[in-house]
This record gives structure tokens, sequence and C-alpha cells, in this order.
């Protein structure tokens, strides 16, 4: 069999967050390892309605086979918020409908990575990012990341390899859920304005600050090769799977659709009505504000409990939104060490090591709080203090 | 842009089809060309009930992340109706949900696949499996296509090279509409017995026979590196794209597993729940007879049509099922060149062309009849005729 099997799979690690997904769904577990959103962010009745009302106005064009850019109507709209919020000037032609931010990424990889290309990323960065890349083979240059966002000195020095794009998470970030200052996606901006690279701006969670002032972008809308991902996987349902892709370069934008049209032909169609229409009809900045209060109070609760049951040689980031904290154990502590202990006690988190893709044991986790109540992220944190001070 | 862009997506044709959608949509034009099932397939009254139902029952689980593999459930229920249709013998561990079938070729090319790696297709074969494995720059080995199926001496031949996979589909071929015969299928198994090699059978129209008896499939069941990939797009609805891909060995489906979690995490849950609600609650056997029926008449309409104005120097094969038929004509007569002068006259067809991996200039076009009304069909082939007689 082993030789059947190409060499882009074998390079291509599965997913720890779901080989863990059996152990942490074990009811007593108290689990921050998934990325889940809060069900509360699923407007389900009015999900229903719409549901009803595009079954009825549109019949079978909702079930049919259907263009592989997505439904003009659905991208017109995101045109419209991203000019509206960003200042971005886009019409539907800058804009694909992807199966979720996932297969953005993995298009991505088919489109400008050959075997040995270099890619640019944040040390650490988000582990499906890094899968979808490892597919193709590349060389990863992994720029340590700070609390202002990618270093730039680092991203300087990692351009003089050759590398094909940079790949960016400046909102909230996937693991870390730090957000780049605006002074350095400046200085930012300006390293790759002198290099034919594209970027990559993949933000997911850009619509969830519950903290702090929106920055702009770093090169959406200003560099030549840019790409912008987002989704309504965190603001309107993650089990629909409507993500969606903006770039002003057509040359790109006509490759990535050969190569999306080769992936699926084209995305749930009844799906992309479906999200159309409940835009359209409902009041999605209101919806956005009450998923942000809840997010917020969350993650404050994590912050405020880790204060308390955490000793303090432990440290964490403080996010301004998104749906991930990042925590620091003391040098050497190994958190893929601690991750059985810590299922002994009833709780899971990701160990760092999957985020990286030159670190094992990594004195670092990632703990999700968008998807507990406040008591069981008091008492999983608590839990996981009782085993940090045994350390 | 150029030296940015991967080998892989220089090396992928754009779909035909898809790039003739807009001029074989023009509201005058007859279009054979698509590949659309006829509206009458989508069941959309029960299809808003089942909406209904998995929205009350379900709740917040069709809106979430999923696991990878698919709704157990669903893939229950293929289990059951293939061994009470196939006899196979099937857990729910053999099955992945896919985003359509043509995810499944996309997974099949990445899980296999390297540059220069053999692949043995029919001469012709589906022009979206050329383009999805031309993503991973093999070689392709074209094997004749006869009456009776792939050419037993051709596979024997391709195979003397290094290959990974054969591609295959035995049922009402896309684009032929061509059955292998019982014989057939016998011999290419004991060939394909002989070679570490994986059968890839895709069979997306075998429930869709409207004439003669199912016949056994060629390596599923029997062989250890079998593959079978069927779909709910030709008998429930395409727009949701729900396809699956059957196999009996565990470390394929592991690797095809990991790649699907790397191109879009899972398939859209709601639409498994509603595909799953849907055939259990309705009887699905007679929504597909219902279709056979209709695309019988159809099929018919247009041989007869074709028997009346076609020059007899044009032959066409005679499909027992499906949704294609396959035309020939003189030799030397070039379909692509037929093409332009066919939408003067307002009627659309695929030329062969994009269904060889090596010929160019075919005297071969496959045409559509199962998204037209008798009337529709009969006149298309009348105006297509008038352009046969002049060549």
């Amino acid at each position: 069999m082993e030789n059947l099997l190409s060499e882009g799979i074998k390079a291509t690690p599965p997913s720890f967050v779901r080989s863990i997904l059996k152990a942490a769904s074990d009811p007593g577990v108290i689990s921050f390892a998934g990325g889940l959103p809060n069900p509360v962010s699923f407007p389900q009745e009015a999900l229903l309605t719409s549901m009803e009302r595009i079954v009825k106005t549109y019949g079978s064009h909702v079930f049919q086979y259907s263009i592989t850019a997505g439904l003009p109507e659905l991208r017109q709209y995101i045109a419209d918020r991203y000019h509206r919020i960003f200042g971005l000037n886009l019409t539907i032609d800058n804009i694909i409908i992807t199966t979720g931010s996932q297969q953005a990424l993995d298009l991505i990889g088919k489109v400008l990575l050959d075997k040995g290309d270099g890619v640019i990323v944040e040390k650490p960065t988000y582990l499906a990012a890094i899968q979808a890349f490892s597919m193709q083979q590349p060389n990863f240059y992994p720029v340590a990341l700070t609390e202002e966002g990618m270093n730039p000195e680092g991203l300087e020095a990692a351009l003089q390899n050759p590398v094909k794009f940079v790949y960016m998470i400046p909102d909230f970030q996937n693991p870390t859920g730090l957000t780049y200052s605006a002074r350095n996606r400046s200085r930012l901006l300006e390293i790759l304005r002198d290099h034919e690279v594209v970027l990559i701006e993949d933000d997911p969670y850009g619509e969830l600050r519950f903290e702090g002032e929106r920055l702009p972008y770093i090169g959406a809308g200003k560099l030549p090769y840019s790409i912008l991902l987002g989704t309504f996987s965190k603001t309107v349902t993650p089990g629909m799977r409507v993500g969606f892709l903006i770039s002003e370069n057509k040359e790109l934008l006509q490759k990535i659709s050969i190569a999306k049209e080769v992936g699926n032909l084209h995305t749930n169609i009844f799906a992309q009505y479906l999200i159309w229409d409940y835009l359209k009809n409902n009041d999605f900045d209101m919806h956005i504000a009450k998923i942000k209060e809840l997010y917020r109070k969350q993650a404050h609760t994590m912050m405020e409990s880790m204060d308390r049951y955490f000793p303090p040689t432990v440290k964490y980031t403080r996010p301004q939104g998104g749906m991930f904290l990042w925590v620091t154990l003391p040098e050497g502590a190994s958190a893929m060490s601690l991750f059985p202990k810590a299922l002994e006690k009833k709780v899971a988190f990701v160990p760092g090591d999957p985020f990286y893709t030159d670190i094992r044991s990594a004195n670092t986790m990632r703990l999700n709080y968008t998807n507990a109540d406040s008591e069981t992220i008091a008492e999983g944190i608590r839990r996981l203090g009782d085993l940090l001070r045994e350390l």
C-alpha cells in the first residue's frame, strides 16, 4: 500500500484537534480544545424562516448545480459590507465563495505551491493551514509572533528565501489570540511592497472584536498580490461551510476558480441562498453584537479564573476578540506531556506543538473560551490550575 | 505573476463545459451541453418538510462543526442500501461523505499521485476527472472504450507502466453513455487481481438504469485496493453537494480522511442531515422510478429524432441509463469546429476534445438529454441535423 500513496499525503500530519475529539467529547471532560462557536451564534429560527422563503421563492434553483464563483447576490452583499466596514472597493468579480475558509487554504496551496517552494508563517500559526500547505511539501519559514504581530525583521530575513506567499492572521490570531498593532501593520506593508509575494490575510474572527478599535487590513486593497479570507462560520453557522476569498488580482482569481471547480464544482448553493437571505432580512450587526458580548464575558471569566488558579509563573495572552487565548508554561515544561494528565483530571486543551512547523514539546497551549458557560470555564481552569501547580 | 503560480495549476485545463456555460445559457439556445439533472428529480416539498423536521429535532447540531467522515446515520443508510442492492458488506467505517463526487476525485488525486505517476483512464473519460488528476501532473494512459467497456488487452498493456490507479465509469459512462458488459467486467477483474493498483469505480448514474439488468461492480468488495464513488446529486439534489466514497481498505480511508479534513474539514452537516431525513421518511425507490421513466422517454426522443434528422454517416450510442449519449461524426470531421456554427443555429453540445487526454479536433460530441422536454429535444436535434447534413 505504502508505495501507492503520494509524497504529499505522507507529508501531511493528521489534525491533533480532530484526533483528540473523541477523548475531549467524553461528557465528564471540560474541553477547551475545540474551536466551536457557541450555538447562540446560530440564528436557528431566522434560518428556518429563510429556508422556507428561499425554497418557495427560488424553487429548483436552490437545489440545482450552480456556478463556481458562487451566488452573485451573496457576493454582492460581501462586496457592499467590506466597502462599508473596511473601505475596500470590490465588485462581485473580486469574490469567490469557498466551502469554508478551509477550502480557501487548500486552493491557495494548490494554486501557488510546488514542492520546495517557500511559505512564511507566523510562529505559531493555525494548525489546519500548516496541514493544507504541507500537502504541497513546501519549505516553511516561521517568523516569530510578538505582542504586535509578525516580527518585521524576521519577515525581512525570511523574504531572502524563495518565497511564494506570506500567511498572516492579523486579528485575534489562532492560536494565540494576539492582534497586530497599527504600527506593525504599516511596517509589514512597507516590507511586502518591495517583494513579489502573495500576502494571505486570514480573517475568520475580525467581526468578533469585543474590545478596542478595528484596525485596517495590511495588504487588502493595497498590495498587487493580496488575498483576504473571510467566513460566515463564526457569525452565522459553521455547519453550512460557507466562506469567501477576496482579491483584486484577476489572474490569481482565475486560477483559484479553476482549482475550486476541480475541488467541488461549487459550494452548496442552498447554503449560499440561505445565508444571503438571512443577512438581507435580519439585523446582522445586532446579531454579531450579541455574540461579542457573550464572548467578552467568557474570555474575561477565563482570564479571571487564570489569575486566581494558575501559578504566577504561567503567562497568558489577553485577546481583544475571537475565540482563543494562549498560555505559556515555564521554560522546559511540555504541554504535550501535560495533556494525558489533564485528561485524567477531566480537562482538555490543545498543546502548542501542532501550531509550529519546527518545535516539539512546546511549553505553550491553546485554550478556547467560546463553547462553555462561565461556571464550566471557571471549573475547568481550576482543574488545570491544580495540575500546573503540581509542575 | 506567472512565476508565483504552481506547475500543477498551470497543467490543469479550465472546464470546457463551464467556459461555454454563458453562451449555452442564452435563452434562445437549446443546450445539450450541460449535465444538469431534470428539476423533477428534486423532491422539493419533501425536502422542505425534512428541513423543518431536522431543525426542530436536532437544533444546533445541524448548524455546528461536525466530524470529517460524515453523519454516521447517513453513512449507515448508505451501508444498508449498498448491502441490499449490491450485496456489499459495509460498516459506516467504510464510508466517507464527500462534497459531491467531484471532491472524491480531488482527494484521490491528492492521496495517490505524485508528478509523473501513471493513471489509466478510459478513452474518452469524464472531463472533470481529467482536470482533477491533472492538478498532480500525472502521466495519463488512456485505454480504448469499446461497446463492452474498457478494452482488456489495452488495460493489460497500460499496466506495464508504473501506474497508481485505474479510473472507470462502468455504468452509463460519462461522456459516452456506454455500460460495461458482464463478461468484460469479469475479465477486467481478473487482470486487476494481478496488479498492485487502486481501482476507482465512479458510479454517479448507477441508480438511473432505465433499461436492462443491473450488473455487479468490477472491484468493489473484491479487490484489496478498491474505491467506489456514489452521489445523491442525480437522485435527490446536486446543489447540496453530497456524495460518498466507499472502500474496504482502512489505510486508504485514513489517508483520504486526512485529505478531506485539509480540503474542507467536513461536508455541510445540514445537507447530510437533510438527505438522511429525506431518505428515511420517503419512498426513495419510487422517487427514483419516476426519474428513470422520465429519462427513458427523453433518451428515446433524442434517439428517435437522431434517426429522423441525422445523416446515416453519423453514429450514436444507445444508453440504458444515465444522462448522456455520444455521437460520432464521419472520420476527419471536427466537432470543435462545428461548435460555433451550432451556436449560430442556437443549439449547443460538448465537443469530444475535453474528454480525451491525447486527442484534439475529435469527431465526437456529448449530448445530454435529461434537462429538456421532448419537444425541445426534437427541435434541438433537428437544428443539429441541418448542420450535420451541410458537412
